[in-house]
């Protein structure tokens, strides 16, 4: 199975540590394409790539290959909303991950789509049960 | 002509006099779907509607029969994205209108689309030209 993780990056990287812990969580179902994201020397400027268009283009290559996207959606995101809104446009299956404990709206757009799976967690513990209720399905 | 206008609301509503502004130069040229989102009456609690189900359905139904979306994306916001990401896999004309000045990194998923119209400005004066030139191609 090719799993898309997606984080925050250039949104602020508060929750680095954590998408690294999810990432080795995912990888045990899968191959994970975007590792880096939970690269701690990864910063908010968003240097994982020599170019814009780069980063794009080889994102969206993973996000076509995909199988399933998972998200950690707490930290505001212009690119994770974008990479959500495309795999819903596009019909794969989505895991959103979100803590209403960090003081953070959740836009409607992702709390209100029908076709994403949002799972509102407070421990950290509580994510492995919920990413093998989702990915078993599969 | 249908003009979808995406704006930051649960994001933060900084820019919703900005956005006001904008709807009206749009709105020269067709219907703004979405003119809720210049209201300045709308706070970040995002309560445009009686549930998130419904606010994300009427949004991607408007979103589904708009000929253009247009997008303010200095605020950083899930919400605007999504919508950004449904628009260009659905191949719809998008333009995005970013103020370097205010400090923000926009995303690279947004700043390197090959797909998307990008424009950066610092003066609210530059706008009226970039959407004249944007929307006479429709």
């Amino acid at each position: 199975m090719k799993i898309y993780f997606a984080g925050s990056i250039r949104g602020g990287r508060e929750d680095a540590d954590l998408y690294m812990q999810i990432i080795e969580i995912l990888s045990n179902y899968g191959e994970v394409l975007t590792e880096h994201v939970g690269d701690p020397s990864l910063t908010s400027l968003g240097d994982d790539g020599p170019s814009d268009r780069f980063i794009h283009d080889r994102d969206v290559e993973w996000l076509k290959a995909a199988d399933v996207l998972v998200a950690e959606v707490t930290q505001v995101s212009m690119g994770v909303g974008y990479e959500i809104g495309r795999a819903i446009e596009a019909g794969k299956p989505v895991l959103c991950l979100f803590r209403p404990d960090a003081g953070k709206n959740l836009s409607a757009m992702i709390a209100g789509c029908p076709d994403v799976k949002l799972v509102n967690y407070n421990e950290f513990s509580a994510i492995k049960k919920v990413i093998d209720t989702f990915l078993k399905r599969f």
